[in-house]
C-alpha cells in the first residue's frame, strides 16, 4: 500500500515504543538518536505515550554540564494484551504485560475432527477466559486480544477468507469470537504474527528489510521491508510457500504444483521420510511434532536416514530461501516456528551451506541466515504485538481509550 | 533500508513533481489531495522546485467565491535530463526536458567483441556528446546522466559488480565514464530503470505495491513497494531472473540450475525454438532481435511452431510471475521490455490465463497484468529519472544546483 502521512506516524510510534520497551529507561535524547527522528517529534509521542499510560516518567539522569534529562520507562503494568496461536491441533494462548512478558498462559486440544469454526471459537474463548483469570487482571485493562490463523485472511472485515486445515472458505471468524469475547479484537495470520515479533523483539529489530521463513504445518515469509511489515495491496503477501520451485513438482493443496510448501512444510518431510525409509521408527504417521521430534533427536545420533532427510530438506528449502535472497536482497533471513526450532542448528548449518550455492553474489554477501532468537511461542506474541499496534494505531482517533473499540459488541466487564 | 525523515521529505519531493508533471498546470490544493500530503507540506515543497527552476508560476484559477489560487507547471526548458541504456550490443541515449520530452536521440552499435569497458565508455561518450550538439542546449543545463548497465550495480560506488553479457566483474563504470563526461552521473540497472520509468509516468504510477517485469536478454523484476523502489540493503533486490522454477533445470550463467531467467530470456526462447523446430527460417542463431521479430509476425500468422513456442514461454513465464503474485501481493504486473514490447498481446493473453492457474486466489483477485504502455525506451527513460531524482534529492544539500555534483570530476561547460 502507499503510505500516507497518517501511516507514517503510526510508523513513528511503534518505533519510539519499540525502542522504549528496548532500552527502559531511556530519555527522550537516546530515543531521537535511536531513531533518527526529530527532539520535537520524539517529544509529542512520548507525551502521547503517557497519556495512554503505556510508559511513565521515571526521574532523571545527569546530562555533563547540561540540565538533566527525564527518563522514560515502560509501564509494564499498564495494560495487558493476549495473542492467540489458532494452529490445525491446538489453541495456544499468552496474556502479556506491556513489557510483553508472559503473564499467564493456556491451551486447549482439538481433537481430530473439531473442525469447525464454531467449535475453534469455543476452544479459543475458554482459553482467553482462564488466562484473565490465571493473571488475576481486570477486564478493563486488556488493550486487545490479537489472533493469529492459518492461511488468508481478510484483517478489515475479519474474515478467515482460506483456512487449509479445515477447509474454512470466508469463515467471519471476528464476528463470531466477538460473541463471546468483549476485548478488541485483531486478526491475522501467523506469517505475518511471526515477522511482527522479530520486527519488535527479534531478529528483525532495528533492520530494513528482513524476511522470517516460517516453517510448520504450513510454509511462508513474513515480509519486512523499509522497516515496516509488508502486507501486499490486499493482506495476502509473503506466500512464498506457494511459489513454484519444481516446475509440474508435487501437487499441493492450493491446486499447484511444486510449491515450496510441500517439500519443506512437515507433513512434505514425513513423506520424503516414508518414500526413503518405509518402515522408519521416526515416523509417527498421524503426529507430525512427534516425527520431527524423533527426526531432530535421530540426526543428533547421527542416524543416517535423519540425516539425508534433514539434508535434502535443507537442499529445497535453500533453493526456496535463495530465491528470496536474491529477489528481496535482505539484511536477514529468520528461521522461525516450530520446525525450524525442533531441528534447529543442524538445519541451519545445511541451509547456509546449500544457500550459498544457488544464490547471487553480491545479495548473498549482505545477508546473515539465522535461528529466531525468540525463545517463546511467536505466534501468540505476535498476536499480541498486533493488538499492542491496534491500540497505538487508535491514538487520537478515539478521546477515552475504553471508548468504541472496532471489533468488539460490548463494554468489556471492569 | 529502514526510512529515515528524510527519505520521507525526498519522497514527497518526488511525488509532487510527479503529480505536477502529469498534471500541469495545477494547485497547490489539488496537489495536497491528491498525494494525500498537508497543504503547508505541498507549498514548502513546490517552493524549493520553484526555487530550482523546475516549475514555473502560470497564473491563477478561480475558486467559486475563495481566493483565487495559484497555478504552478512543469518547466520544461528549466533543465535537461540524458538517459543512457547500455545494453550487449548497442548503447542508446536519449536527451529529455523537463516534462520528459525526447529532444535528441544518439544510438552506437557494439560490434561483437567489443566487449572491454573502456570501448563502451567511448560509445556511451559519443552519444552523449551528440544528443548534446544535436538539442544545442548548454551543458549547465543539463541536470545529469542516468546510466543503465546490466547486471548487478552499486550505484553509491558507481561500481559495475557483475555484468553478464561481457562477464564484467568490478569495473568501476562510473569514474571510466566521468573521464569523459562532466555532468553529474549516477548509474543503476535496467530493472530498476524500467521500475522507475513505471513509476514516474507508466503503470505503477500512483499505485503503492507494482512488480515491473523485464524481459529482455536478461529478466528481472524492478519492484516498486509502499509507492517507492525496493531496493534492497546492497541494492540487488528484484533478481527474479535467478530464482529457481525448474530445481536442477538447465544450467544458468549465474551457477545455479532452472532459474527463471533460462526458460523466458530471449536466449532461452530460442533454445526452446531450436530444440522444437532445428531448422526453423524463423531462428537467426546469431540475432535475437531477429529472432523474436520473427516469431511475433509468425504468431500473428497462426504460424503453429510460434504458436507453440509462444504459449510454452508463457506457461514458463506465468510459473514465475505467480511467484511474484503470491509474494508481493501487488496491485499491478508490468510486463516491461523488448521481449514484451515484440511479443505483446499473444504473449500477454496467453500469460493472464496460465497466471489465473497458477497463484492463489486472494492475491489473484487484487492483481492486474499489463503490457507496458511506455512508449519510448523504457530504459533512457527510467535512466534520465534517475538523473531527475539525484537533482531533486540534493535540494538543500548544497547551496547552488551545479556546485560539486557527487560523481563529476570537473565543473561542466556552460
Ligand atoms: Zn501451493
Ligand atoms: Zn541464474
Amino acid at each position: 500500500m502507499k503510505r500516507t502521512s497518517r501511516d507514517i506516524r503510526t510508523a513513528n510510534r511503534y518505533e519510539v515504543l519499540r525502542q522504549i520497551i528496548a532500552t527502559s529507561p531511556t530519555s527522550r535524547q537516546e530515543l531521537a538518536a535511536a531513531t533518527g527522528l526529530s527532539l520535537a517529534t520524539v517529544a509529542t509521542l512520548v507525551g502521547e505515550l503517557l497519556d495512554l499510560g503505556m510508559i511513565t516518567e521515571v526521574g532523571f539522569e545527569d546530562s555533563a554540564g547540561g540540565r538533566p534529562r527525564g527518563l522514560v520507562a515502560v509501564n509494564a503494568s499498564g495494560g495487558a494484551l493476549i495473542g492467540v496461536d489458532i494452529a490445525e491441533t491446538y489453541v495456544h494462548v499468552e496474556l502479556f504485560d506491556l513489557a510483553l512478558n508472559v503473564l499467564a498462559r493456556a491451551d486447549e486440544d482439538m481433537r481430530p475432527g473439531e473442525s469447525r469454526p464454531e467449535q475453534v471459537v469455543s476452544h479459543v474463548a475458554a482459553a482467553v477466559g482462564s488466562v484473565v483469570a490465571q493473571a488475576g487482571i481486570e477486564g478493563a485493562r486488556v488493550l486487545g486480544v490479537g489472533v493469529s490463523v492459518p492461511g488468508q485472511v481478510d484483517r478489515d472485515t475479519g474474515i478467515s477468507e482460506y483456512a487449509p486445515n479445515w477447509d474454512w472458505h470466508d469463515v467471519p471468524l471476528l464476528d463470531l469470537l466477538a460473541e463471546h469475547i468483549a476485548y478488541p479484537l485483531y486478526l491475522d495470520n501467523p506469517l505475518r504474527a511471526c515477522a511482527v515479533a522479530e520486527l519488535w523483539f527479534g531478529a528483525a529489530r532495528g533492520r530494513g528489510d528482513a524476511v522470517v521463513v516460517n516453517l510448520g504445518t504450513g510454509v511462508g515469509a513474513g515480509l519486512v521491508l523499509g522497516g515496516g511489515l509488508h502486507r501486499g495491496v490486499s493482506n495476502s503477501a509473503g506466500e512464498w510457500g506457494h511459489t513454484t520451485l519444481v516446475l509440474d513438482g508435487r501437487l499441493c493443496h492450493c491446486g499447484n504444483h511444486g510449491c515450496v510448501e510441500t517439500y519443506v512444510g512437515a507433513p512434505g518431510i514425513m513423506q520424503h521420510l516414508r518414500e526413503l525409509s518405509p518402515g522408519s521408527t521416526l515416523l509417527h504417521p498421524e503426529d507430525q511434532t512427534a516425527t520431527i521430534d524423533a527426526l531432530a533427536h535421530a540426526v543428533t545420533a547421527n542416524d543416517p536416514v535423519a540425516v539425508k532427510v534433514v539434508r535434502d530438506t535443507a537442499r529445497y528449502l535453500a533453493a526456496g530461501i535463495a530465491d528470496l535472497v536474491n529477489l528481496f536482497n535482505p539484511e536477514v533471513v529468520v528461521l522461525s516456528s516450530w520446525v525450524a526450532a525442533t531441528l534447529g542448528e543442524p538445519l541451519l548449518a545445511e541451509v547456509r551451506e546449500a544457500v550459498a550455492r544457488h544464490a547471487l553474489r553480491r545479495p548473498l554477501a549482505a545477508t546473515e541466515i539465522v535461528l529466531s532468537p525468540i525463545p517463546t511461542d511467536p505466534v501468540s506474541l505476535g498476536a499480541a504485538t498486533f493488538a499492542l499496534e491496534g491500540a497505538l494505531q487508535s491514538v487520537g482517533q478515539r478521546t477515552a481509550r475504553r471508548t468504541a473499540p472496532a471489533r468488539s459488541r460490548t463494554a468489556p466487564p471492569s
